[in-house]
């Protein structure tokens, strides 16, 4: 069978797989810094020239910023976009790593072999995972994997400016039949996944006024109505003592997760108690009639991000403030409409305003939540591909926070996405001494030679 | 009679009390600012050259700071010490004010004649209405007004560090029968009052944790708990919806107004609209069965006078963060025992706790509340002498604020003080372009040698 030749070749090449990775961690390309503009320039050639060994017709792309790669190649009836990103985050502190960020090496160690480096896992190691694939499926096949476009980002870790109006602009050869995005991670370790929710999110920063200038509490107090009481007042009846969330309409087209889903979401190994216990705690604080993956990936939230008003220096001020102020966040899920919400949000809060108090908004971002079409033929088989290679059921799990290039495939381009990643909780990515597990790298190009042979 | 002897004396001398009042008020006796130390010695000195030459036994006595004033004179059954402070406050931003703070000057204004300097008001003008009274006395009598002794600090504006050693270094010669501190003010302009309660005060800071560091919502939202979303919970329910304080205990000990004292506030035409209407305010906050009166000078408080957490700057970071903190102070009224109340809160903050988070407490000042003992025949007879001057019922009435130097001559000398003054409210002590009524410093004069004339 033709897909064991390839993961024999994969296996059998592993360690050149390595060596080239670590050639590409050798290249300081931090996008956020300026200083560092040629070194992503460098990185973003390194990966033409690979990928123009391999057949690709690749190319780097200059934008305002850094380049972009573009790379295609191959014949198939589905078109596959695959996407990750070759920046890298800063190294500060520089003196918490215990060796050169940029001098990759493999290390031993008791929960076995790594390769250290900034972007071992975030996300050179990644998007190489690709990339050996592509490499060994040519070597046994002479051709590549199916009708490709490989798209690398050099601005992820500093805000993507280029990102829409390139996107934009080249949309006509960036539009496939499906994205692969590889940016994320194994749920607990050993369980493969695919990202099919992710949750979006709505800002809203609120000041309420009351007295037109700061009071002495000695002169006004009892007397004067205080803005922070009447913040505190208001914001602590934001859930109720369910973990409820209190706004009216706020549950307004939210859904039920689908049966499939729940069933497999049980069938995970979550331990939320070590979950939360990394963190100090012990009790989940979402609705209590829900399980803790459900609070994180299925549920909406709000979340009080910021609070501030009064005297909040040294020592004691008995200052009666004439303002005071708050951030708060909404965590949306599929169904929610963002801009529904905020008025509700903003009449629920003007609805318990005393008669003296008048209150600001001033709204944040905001984006509506993401789920993909797991009816999709492609979901069933990556599933099927990444179960296989890892020997567990591959999930369809969600995501708690916001991957923003899965919203532009789909706000942009119209295409749904795959987020499927490597990755594991203990990685390190954006802090020092980051690492990616060896194992990780090696079955990860291996379930794409999987995805791959399933999907073109 | 001889007191219309005295008054007709004031009433002839009032251009020259007005310029001597005007060459002490052109020392810059700022006594924050060490650029100015030889101006106060050089105000102390002037004093106690004055009060020579009115026969008191005068001098500068040193500090580790600026120099007491202290005299002694005259003959009576009855001692009474009067207190006034001769240093100012800094005069910064000079560019407000209209004149030099330090050259003094009577200006008509539409509501009369003003001196306009920093310290007319706060407290020169007031402290020498004292000594004028006694050089009238003086020029009719021949003698001092009683037995008195003159006590003027120099520190007054910059926390008094000197005055409590003071105190105990020289109780023999301080302790009098009762204490008299001109440095407050008429009640609404016309009506004289004499402060008989003063509120306590008790501060706290508390610092909520959850989470052992900084979250993303992203990834915890939801199953994490946030520790702002505690704090504003457990603040939010400080005051019921009626303004009462829900602390448990939080009334303990608090008793009601003595008949006399509430006939004589609702007698008082307290304009509460245009105290709250000043503000841009118009609903009392506090207890909604208690008139704003009681609200202000006999009904403790509870107020959050600072708050803080999570990201406070600008646009927006979806941190779910590990700790919140807030500023709260108790307003006090006689009755409740600080020490007891910092438990009763204690405990109250605690009992709310969710079980993943804890609470740190931080101590701020504490000072129980004050009343004087008006059944003492000097209270009365005070109050009849400031009827007679303005035509009007004086009243013996509450502070919101704390008044140190009375505390401080309760606890230290174990005396009773009636605080009398005659400033108003538009006087812009501690900021540019203060004044002091003509009106006030002439009648003040006049209250003094009334007051005088009954007690000695």
């Amino acid at each position: 069978m033709s897909l064991d030749k390839v993961l024999a070749r994969i296996d059998a090449d592993l360690d050149q797989s390595v060596s080239r990775l670590m050639a590409l961690l050798r290249i300081p390309s931090i996008s956020t810094d300026p200083a560092y503009a040629a070194d992503c320039a460098r990185a973003a050639d390194w990966l033409v020239a690979e990928l123009q060994s391999l057949g690709f017709d690749a190319s780097s792309r200059p934008t305002p910023g850094h380049p972009m790669v573009v790379a295609h190649g191959g014949q198939g009836a589905r078109h596959l976009l695959f996407y990750g990103h070759y920046d890298v985050q800063p190294v500060d502190p520089l003196a918490l790593w215990h060796r050169d960020p940029f001098d990759p090496e493999v290390q031993d160690t008791p929960k076995g072999r790594v390769i250290r480096a900034r972007g071992a896992a975030d996300d050179k190691g990644q998007l190489m995972t690709f990339v050996e694939a592509c490499r060994a499926w040519k070597a046994v096949h002479g051709t590549l994997p199916g009708k490709l476009t490989l798209f690398f980002e050099g601005e992820e870790e500093s805000g993507s400016p280029s990102l829409i109006p390139f996107m934009k602009d080249h949309a006509a050869e960036l539009t496939a039949d499906i994205a692969l995005i590889c940016d994320t991670g194994l749920f607990e370790d050993t369980t493969p996944a695919i990202v099919t929710m992710l949750r979006g999110l709505l800002g809203e920063e609120l000041t309420i006024r009351g007295p037109d200038k700061d009071l002495h509490s000695g002169m006004y107090g009892g007397a004067a109505i205080n803005p922070i009481r009447v913040l505190t007042r208001i914001l602590g009846r934001l859930h109720d003592e369910t973990g409820r969330i209190t706004v009216p309409h706020f549950y307004d087209g939210v859904q039920e997760l689908p049966e499939a889903i729940r069933a497999q979401w049980q069938a995970l190994a979550f331990d939320h108690a070590k979950f939360l216990g990394d963190v100090d705690l012990s009790v989940p604080a979402g609705e209590q009639d829900r399980t803790p993956l459900e609070m994180l990936w299925s549920r909406p939230t709000a979340e009080i991000n910021g609070i501030w008003g009064g005297y909040t220096g040294d020592g004691f001020k008995t200052v009666l403030p004439s303002e005071a102020h708050a951030k708060v966040s909404f965590r949306l899920v599929p169904g929610q409409d963002p801009d529904a919400l905020r008025g509700h949000f903003r009449d629920w809060v003007r609805a318990q305003l005393p008669a003296d108090c008048t209150v600001e908004f001033h709204a944040h971002g905001n984006g509506p939540a993401g789920v993909m079409s797991v009816e999709a033929p492609a979901f069933d088989a990556a599933r099927q591909a990444l179960s296989e290679e890892w020997g567990k059921p591959a999930a369809f799990v969600g995501c708690g926070g916001s991957i923003p290039i899965a919203g532009y495939f789909k706000t942009v381009l119209g295409m749904d996405a795959m987020l499927i990643g490597f990755g594991r909780d203990d990685d390190l990515i954006h802090s020092p001494n980051e690492k990616y597990d060896l194992e990780c790298f090696h079955k990860g190009i291996r379930s794409w030679a999987r995805v791959l042979a399933r999907l073109t």
